[in-house]
């Protein structure tokens, strides 16, 4: 499909990485958690959130987009909530921090609850969800984002992919690691049929009258210029297919991510400052944890967990399948294999993450 | 498309369904609940959950499906969440209980979260998310169900309907109210497209082989029968439409309702008493409410919502598209209409309605 991948192993690219970030600014504790966050989505194969958009974050940072020591405040407080300002610094320290305090609610009242605002991307939703799981706890996590999708019947972007990630442990089998863009593909897969002149499945997304379209690359640049359509909500568009319930879905993670927060929201009007300058970035997020026995003892709820996922597993497979998927399985196998063979980069990646070393001075020998 | 309606108005129908479930040996006040949740249905446009199922609750009370007066006990609480076991009792008095306990511990705490077992049926999600609202929070209600829906790459049914619904309050907007099925499609619609010898959209169903399907009345008998097929989850079949997703959802539903609460989950496990018998019915549910200014000022939060809604109503149109609609728009003017004009029975719903007043001495003069 893509010409020829960079093979790189884990341990050094973290290094790379964390060292980009440091020359950028950002404090090593910091850089370590950013990194590990991008790493995490390359090793689970999860490469549109991995090191292939350290450009972004190199450039975010330069721009005054993202802030490297912002000022990070807890703004309303409860026994199990919290809203925290993250000041327009990176998305990925202050989340982790926030589904920490999350997680430190449930253990101590059973759930625990935080929402961020003036924050930036964060990476994959699935990460910060997933930090529940050593306490024994059920973890959500979600965000809203750039505006790429739009509502039922409307005809502009309105919405972000704005994305939702529930995990949950298990015994035996690996975690339920639930981890969804809300509308039906992200905007990488239609770069993806772009490139390679393939028409788009109907129920991807509309051109600039609003109309479902096999055409990746004027969606692409209808998005670019602001011109009409966009990416549909899970469902597809109108109403045969259900489109307005993953238009539902975006609207929900809006809600809990930037209005509850008190960050942007829809098509991300930016809050200003009292000066009336609007705020490098604002969007939201949003982190929750539950600790599995305030419901119900662990070890009965992991064993109806393995249960649930062997039952699905071992059910009888439609014509033509082989295998019934949990969610999440197919990432955690891809990052045993990637931690041992390690991590394909394309080529183009694999070239821009060694611009942005000579830019900085930090070697790239991955 | 029906035959002629049975117009009844609200007051009216209401004592009829009190009186029969008073017959039928429920207390007063769990009748008047039961009867709240059926007939709201009803007048927000939701007939397949209204009083249409009036007669599978007296068989479910009859045969013993459903108790009348059931053991209910909270066997798990801490100060945000509780399980509570339902004892095999009819579905919507424990859940208007739990509901309103999390209400209280999210009034007390900032959130709160009671997951339900050995439940049955229990109308419609958004009733229990709504309950909510005028406490100024935010609701959520999922439950399991009946198994109808295929997993992904699957042949059988091994999963729930398993709908979710969210509530969120605006200030002159009408509330935020998100109720949907995990599936593209419930069952009821198979039948509207049966009786009308209509083929299904592809993306709906599939058949015993596991292939997606027009045939409605296929789906129904193999349904019936178990020969394998049913619906599909939001997305549709395979990953072309990203289906893993609904069913994704549908399995975070069953965790949340059935496997936090030990009730029965995926293809329905009943639970066995200690001595080896199943019980009478074991489905669970999940409520939660989270206080607005546990987060924000719920007048800031408010006058978000009716930003948020206005500009996604406001948004330019789809080619051919009159109007953007918000969750829950629909049904509130629906509901408005209905309490002024009345509600339009199917007749055979009417007919099946008179036949059991006709049974238990109940006077059917709505």
């Amino acid at each position: 499909m893509e010409s020829e991948s960079v093979l790189v192993m884990e341990e050094p690219l973290r290094e790379f990485c964390v060292q980009v970030f440091e020359k950028m600014g950002i404090p090593e504790d910091e850089a370590r958690i950013t990194t590990d966050v991008l790493v995490t989505a390359d090793l689970r194969g999860i490469d549109s959130h991995g090191v292939a958009r350290l450009r972004r974050y190199v450039n975010g940072l330069r721009s005054g987009m993202m802030v490297a020591h912002p000022d990070v405040q807890v703004v309303v407080e409860t026994p199990v909530t919290a809203t925290i300002d993250a000041g327009g610094g990176l998305g990925q320290p202050v989340s982790h921090r926030a589904m920490e305090m999350a997680i430190q609610k449930a253990l101590d009242y059973g759930a625990g609850f935080v929402t961020v605002r003036n924050s930036n991307h964060y990476g994959i939703a699935g990460y910060y969800a997933m930090m529940a799981l050593e306490h024994d706890c059920i973890g959500i996590s979600m965000t809203n984002a750039a505006v790429l999708v739009v509502p039922t019947f409307g005809r502009d972007a309105m919405l972000g992919t704005n994305p939702i990630a529930v995990a949950a442990p298990a015994g035996d089998e690996p975690p339920f690691v639930l981890d969804m863009a809300t509308s039906t593909v992200p905007r990488g897969k239609l770069e993806v049929y772009h490139r390679l002149e393939k028409p788009l499945p109907i129920g991807w997304a509309t051109d600039e009258t609003g109309m479902p379209t096999t055409d990746a690359g004027r969606v692409l640049e209808n998005l670019k210029t602001r011109a009409g359509g966009g990416l549909l909500p899970l469902g597809g568009a109108g109403e045969l297919l259900r489109g307005y319930k993953g238009y539902g879905l975006a609207v929900w993670v809006d809600i809990f991510s930037a209005l509850l927060s008190g960050a942007a929201y829809a098509n991300l009007v930016y809050p200003k400052d009292e000066a009336g300058n609007p705020l490098p970035s604002a969007i939201g997020h949003f982190f929750g944890a539950w600790r599995v026995d305030a419901f119900r003892p662990v070890d009965e709820f992991k064993a109806a967990m393995d249960d649930l996922q062997r039952r699905l597993k071992n059910a009888p497979k439609a014509e033509g399948a082989e295998r019934i998927y949990i969610h999440g399985e197919k990432e955690f196998e891809e990052a045993a294999r990637r931690t041992k063979e390690g991590i394909p980069l394309n080529p183009k990646v694999a070239a821009d993450l060694q611009a942005i070393g000579e830019e900085l001075g930090v070697d790239w020998s991955v």
